[in-house]
């Protein structure tokens, strides 16, 4: 859109906009004339609840996991079982796992995996965290819940190492998962079947 | 997200977004972690633009522009011909011929188009304005520049019907545009064969 066309705050928005992930330029736009014409049913609550997010979401310090509250909903819910600890890579995974509704446990989320050729090593990630929360002795089974990628991989036999001197179970998700497939991709049947069948590590 | 995953305020972000057209429940899910992750230089700005547009956003009441001055800035713009009326279905076409920046002409958006089967009459788009429009003696040529679908030829024709008894010359677009296609999604090449090439009606 040419700067003469409407308002800077309009261009603006779009610019905003076409920065999230699955919009471009164009579908921004398309988005904004549809917030304009839905302006009291879309734009107006979807500016409040940015509002709100962005005044509320904190991020759990126990597992990494984003919500309102601290620690979030899942490390204060009682019903969850403390003796496992699913390992994953990002807050997307969690959810992922968490929409398919086959887990009982809490999480631990890394915020990445190992990737010497990027620069990430261990200390970029929550290992440090996940090692500590080991310390409390409640956790028997740590599930490495982590993508089928070969970082992923690597990161899963590098934590296998670091977390043997502990005597906890690990244990990963089954093959069901693709090679080279991200969980968030998934359907619940797949995450399901992976789930039921995942090995000793 | 099952509602235990987070807070309902995320939850909230998450089905507002997915109503943008382009989102869907996933890739919504995906543009919040985005957002959270880049709480200072996207999520903030972008509540705030959005609160901006709420209240500053005005539909030109000359030609149904979409902007945030009254009238718009196309229709205050001096040095726009204001011989020629470009008529477009949407605010969205506007913004397309805008971006192509061939036209120094002003416009007049009909919100829509003739649509007997899904009850849409004349009545029903802006076309009592764009009569008034031309009661001001300036409009020397109005450029029919609607889409080449069924609808939006059908409409071209009445408009011309319409249009006829006032002495102007109108015209439409050259073909050029693909048969069924849609301005909107158009190259700037097309649009341009497509005006250089536009004929008496
Ligand atoms: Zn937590
Ligand atoms: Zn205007």
């Amino acid at each position: 859109m040419a700067e003469r066309v409407a308002g800077p705050e309009i261009e603006r928005l779009v610019q905003l906009l076409a920065r999230l992930p699955g919009l471009g330029p164009r579908s921004a736009r398309r988005a904004v004339l549809h917030l304009i014409r839905k302006r009291e049913e879309l734009l107006a609550p979807l500016a409040d609840a940015m509002r709100v997010a962005q005044e509320r979401i904190v991020v759990c310090p126990v597992c990494g996991n984003i919500d309102t509250s601290d620690p979030c909903t899942i490390c204060r819910d009682p019903r969850r079982d403390p003796s496992i600890l699913v390992v994953v890579e990002t807050v997307s995974d969690l959810w992922a796992l968490e929409r398919a509704g086959l887990l009982n446990a809490r999480y631990h989320v890394l915020g990445g995996v190992l990737s010497p050729l990027d620069g990430v090593g261990p200390e970029d990630l929550a290992i440090p965290a996940l090692v500590e929360r080991l310390r409390g002795g409640e956790v028997r089974e740590i599930v490495l819940a982590v993508n089928a990628t070969v970082d992923g991989q690597t990161t899963a036999h590098y934590l296998a190492d670091v977390l043997f001197p502990f005597g906890v179970k690990v244990t990963r998700l089954a093959h069901g998962v693709p090679v080279g497939g991200e969980l968030d991709y998934l359907d619940e049947g797949t995450l399901a079947a992976a789930l039921e069948r995942r090995t000793v590590f």
